[in-house]
């Protein structure tokens, strides 16, 4: 077999959007040397001054020409709804060897219509980093956001596996772990591993009264705690990912109705089989 | 106005049941000096021995009518089911003068059950401390866990004013803030903001394939952690608050049925506005 050889130092890499996700990748790559260049694209100069002050990349523009023209690798890491369009336009004026990806939280949608319309001189392959905050903003950045966690990569039938392993190995370099999936599978899950629990959260916390919050302890607060996330970034997600979250609802509702039947009917040995296969799969995880 | 006089320390505090909530109230009385005697009463030698080990009591026992024969406090933290026939067995042989609380997440059925048993001579009040663990076991024991935490205590007309008084002052000098309901109005307002959060962490977490959790990151681990919470405590405490856990369950599904509605019919504005109201109630309390 011959190994695929990867860099382990990129020249530039530019980010289009530097908020908390952008924000803590540049500033990963920028504290582990992972680019000599780190370029910060974006509409708000203010913004931009605050990334680079902060040590999230080595330079600012407001101009994505100027901002992808050296780049030997672009993350796109604007809002789910944008990163499309964003993607194609990266792809419009980037030099042809030059690798995109993106940080968005839907695949399927993002990889289809980008494939569709993208030019063969350019590489796109999507990217979930499953990393966050219900923060935003890079004023949170996180250099270390990404250490020890899932970057799940959705390559196609399309996709070159060598710039493949270049992707993964520059998700490896910030410490993540990748997992590959196709962009449907990946959508399928994360309807499960986080749009669902975003729904519940936002769900809970919207069914509590303000006048009882004086009695939430660290239950009411784990569990509603990315109910806190920004609504326009949500409403966008789950609507990018409408048909898998609502199964995954389906699934939800399911066990949720056998926990409430079986509390109506006073019915211990049933409620305790819930609870417990609840427990079973939690205990899977650690914290 | 007269003050009413209330101690800083007590002679001899009796718990009875060193689990987490045992063990950490006894390990926070012996760090704070708040009593010269802090004695363990339990069924299982082996467990009263690890308390005393790690600094929970000063002293144990397995024989009950032993254990409280000094006690001035005698805290009952046994499970949800058994709180109410503890008390009243405590009330049997304890010394006349004796105060007696308990740590039971549900109030109304425990204090109904106890002040229609027990004789004048015994004094007991209510008391919930809002703290507590996916975790049991002594050996999870936190002498910290409730600085800063509520402690609901649930007087009735039938309690003295001055053993109230003792009673709150105990709870404060642990840390914690103390706020008075009526039993009733805990039951309504816990079923909101700590059983209902439990029964929908625990559904998501049962929803949860097997194979998805490598995609779950801190969203998915927050909204469920308390699933891992012991499935036979959580059901004896669902079941004690039936009739206000199901109305809070009412109140959670109505807003989830609009989340599912505002997604099934690709409804932006009504999606964000229901995100946005979670956000708002949930940016009311702090992490």
């Amino acid at each position: 077999m011959w190994e695929i050889l990867v860099r382990k130092q990129w020249n530039t890499i530019s980010i289009l959007g530097v908020g908390l996700i952008g924000g803590s990748i540049g500033a990963a790559i920028c504290q582990r040397k992972i680019a000599k260049k780190v370029v910060g694209i974006g509409r708000s100069a203010a913004r931009l001054r605050q990334a680079k002050k902060i040590g999230a990349v080595t330079s600012t523009t407001t101009q994505l020409e100027r901002g992808v023209a050296e780049a030997d690798l672009v993350i796109v890491c604007t809002p789910s709804d944008h990163v499309a369009e964003h993607v194609l336009r990266v792809s419009q004026v980037c030099a042809p060897n030059t690798l995109i990806t993106d940080a968005g939280s839907v695949k399927d949608e993002i990889v289809s219509q980008v494939e569709r319309t993208i030019g063969s001189q350019a590489c796109f392959i999507g990217s979930h980093p499953l990393a966050g905050s219900e923060k935003t903003g890079c004023q949170f950045s996180d250099a270390d956001l990404l250490v020890d966690r899932v970057v799940v990569v959705t390559p196609t039938r399309r996709t070159d596996q060598h710039q493949l392993a270049e992707i993964e190995k520059f998700w490896q370099l910030l410490g993540a772990q990748v997992i590959r999936m196709t962009p449907a599978a990946h959508d399928r899950t994360l309807a499960t591993t986080s749009h669902l629990p975003h729904v519940v959260a936002s769900a809970l916390a919207a069914a509590t009264p303000a006048h009882d919050l004086p009695c939430t302890a660290t239950g009411w607060r784990d569990t509603t705690r990315i109910a806190a996330g920004d609504a326009e970034l949500w409403r966008q997600i789950l609507l990018g990912n409408r048909r898998h979250v609502l199964k995954s609802l389906d699934r939800f509702e399911k066990v949720l109705n056998s926990i409430r039947q079986a509390i109506e009917q006073d019915h211990g040995g049933q409620l305790r089989k819930t609870l417990a296969t609840g427990k079973k799969i939690r205990d899977l995880v650690a914290d």
